[in-house]
């Protein structure tokens, strides 16, 4: 959507919104994060690999945000992780509202809530929903310039997360490149390199999990 | 952005300029191609492929728009092809006024205007911006659930265009299902198969470009 002069107004009610939805989170006790990606980036399969792995450990709820359909809970119930299916319609991304409305149907403590955004690296980034942090996810597929054009979800992003890297001897996509470019955006990101589809790279990214569901406790 | 109570005035707004855009390129005669995709589908890799091998018989334009940068126009440069960089700031999408504001600086008569949309299926398929037809690309790495989850795109497309087909025995994507997918939304759309790394697959898809060049001469 065209960004005009009620974008501010916008902007500021989402904000107090996603307020609410952070006290309600803490209440909780929940780390969440809002992983955001463009379509066909592996989001549901990250978060499939996530929830494969702590799922023993930790209770796990997934948010799925998408235009249509509900191709994504399916997938992740299907592993026997509670799902909450949003439909945004005609938007293009979730807001701290969509959220907030989803809220009264949580009536279990969560040690983690993965909410995943729908497919786009722009307006996403724009309206928080009452994370924790941001997560990123970029594949080998699409190239190492992303960061470079869609520089807003990558300076917010805490965590940036190259998918696909069984595909890299296939495409034209340099690591190296693309982390510099993550790095530049935001000196702070924490970077991980895996593969959803073969399990590769995921011991450091789950650690990480461990440690920040850890501080939550 | 969301939907809220302005958007029927504001894409109201936006249609009557389409309307005037595509008056100026009715003038030139050019054939307007709005191409929409995700975030590292090859837009630009497909439109370098069409350039190249259409230009030494047809006057090409091709307009960029991104976020921010000059990356794409840069690209297509190097080809010898005139192009026109947008930069969207803050928007997820073209829409007919951005179109407009360039107009001004077309002073040539070019045969075909190829316009690359913002790497994104959800807003810029809401916005004509004075094309003839919309084309869509969906790579083979995106995964062929696609035209299920952002449906409108590929119900509008007259021609969709299933990019990165070297990439196929890497990647769980079954073509036959991406374009039943694609047909469902519009029964009548035009799919072809490419690899514009490659270049594999492009014969049909030129021989489909001159045909629609030839309508306007």
């Amino acid at each position: 959507m065209k960004k005009i002069s009620i974008l501010k107004p916008v902007l500021d009610a989402n904000q107090e919104r996603a307020r609410e939805n952070r006290k309600f989170f803490d209440r909780l006790g929940s780390l969440v994060i809002n992983v955001i990606a463009a379509p066909g980036a592996g989001k549901t399969s990250v978060i499939e690999s996530l929830g494969r792995r702590l799922k023993s450990e930790y209770k796990i709820l997934v948010i799925e945000g998408d235009i249509r359909g509900s191709l994504d809970s399916a997938r992740i119930k299907k592993l026997k992780i509670d799902a909450i299916q949003i439909n945004t319609l005609t938007a293009c991304h979730l807001d701290a509202f969509m959220i907030g409305r989803v809220l009264p149907r949580i009536r279990k403590k969560y040690d983690l809530i993965l909410i995943e955004n729908v497919g786009n690296l722009v307006c996403p980034a724009e309206f928080e929903i009452g994370e924790d942090f941001k997560l990123a996810i970029l594949s080998t597929a699409e190239g190492d310039d992303k960061p470079l054009k869609y520089p807003l979800l990558f300076h917010l992003a805490r965590v940036a997360v190259i998918n696909k890297r069984d595909l890299l001897p296939h495409v034209d996509f340099d690591p190296r490149r693309a982390k510099k470019e993550i790095r530049k955006r935001n000196p702070r990101a924490v970077i991980f390199e895996v593969s959803a589809k073969t399990g590769a790279g995921f011991e450091p990214f789950i650690e990480f999990m461990k440690k920040e569901l850890r501080k939550k406790r």
